[in-house]
């Protein structure tokens, strides 16, 4: 049974077609974040674009939404502090590589800086920050974890988007409307 | 106390710079969410761009960050069911007059469908998202809501994106790289 929400919408009520809900989320435009860290000398990176910030300003949070199923959270989430960077323009090939299943090959060959707490960084990423875990609640089939920003910082490259199953980049919106 | 995390980022331990947390949160980019409904004939609209889809798929969850601060929050917390829509490319004005003060004024002339539920989705926006409250848990300053989706459809209109304090839109990563 469809119902019509919006006209000219392809509306569905959820569970009458599975893959409308993946189309219609992947709709939505996404900064990508990475957390990173060192854990004796080895590197862990997940990969996530359910993120977002300005959750809270005092105190200053972000929140991310984490599968359950994550092997790379599971060794990560006890971390006393974790980088997050915002891949920027350019960065396409770099985030597919950090999110590649071969965990051995992901930091081969990747520019990154490893701060004293052991967090790690992505170089020209849009914008970084250095976060402790504050809560993880349950959210379905991902934890929802809140993270406490304990320093940041805002790089000069623009952010890329992960939009309708691709990589995305900004432009201004007037400049579109001179077109 | 300035600490380097990036080569050439400005980077800051929280607290020694405040206008750098707005400032980097800014560098985040985000798609614009309404939350909005209809309530004995009066509609209220809640503009929020700490929002993210994909927190889970079985429930299908999303989740936004509202202000505890918020009146409209107060207002339509308690409704069975709730219109998000995310804001598409050109409707830059529309976006500020759903979160301007005048609150009377916000859906004069706005093209608009209410569901039966009550739920209010704008025209032409990218997505639109029918969802009820299922948690509400504190996050600082803010409620962090998680929303189960319960009716969802995809627009053809692209997003619009709030980065860096003004609205961008979307172009192909591979067209940049051309040029």
């Amino acid at each position: 049974m469809t119902q019509k929400l919006i006209t000219q919408a392809k509306v569905s009520v959820l569970g009458d077609d599975p893959m409308l809900v993946r189309k219609t989320f992947a709709q939505f435009p996404s900064g990508v974040a990475v957390l990173a860290l060192d854990i004796n000398d080895e590197k862990h990176a997940l990969v996530a674009s359910s993120f977002m910030v300005g959750v809270s300003l005092e105190p200053c949070l972000v929140a991310v939404a984490v599968q359950k199923s994550s092997e790379t959270w599971k060794l990560i989430k006890g971390a006393p502090s974790l980088g997050v960077s915002i891949f920027g323009k350019g960065q396409a090939a770099l985030t597919r590589k950090l999110a590649s299943k071969d965990r051995a090959a992901r930091f081969e060959q990747v520019a990154i800086e490893v701060d004293e707490s052991g967090s790690v960084f992505i170089e020209d990423a849009a914008l970084w920050l250095e976060c402790s875990v504050q809560e993880v609640t349950e959210a379905g089939d991902h934890w929802m974890v809140l993270l406490e920003v304990t320093k940041l910082g805002v790089g000069e490259n623009e952010p890329l988007i992960w939009h309708a199953s691709k990589f995305r980049e900004l432009v201004d919106a007037q400049s579109i409307d001179i077109k």
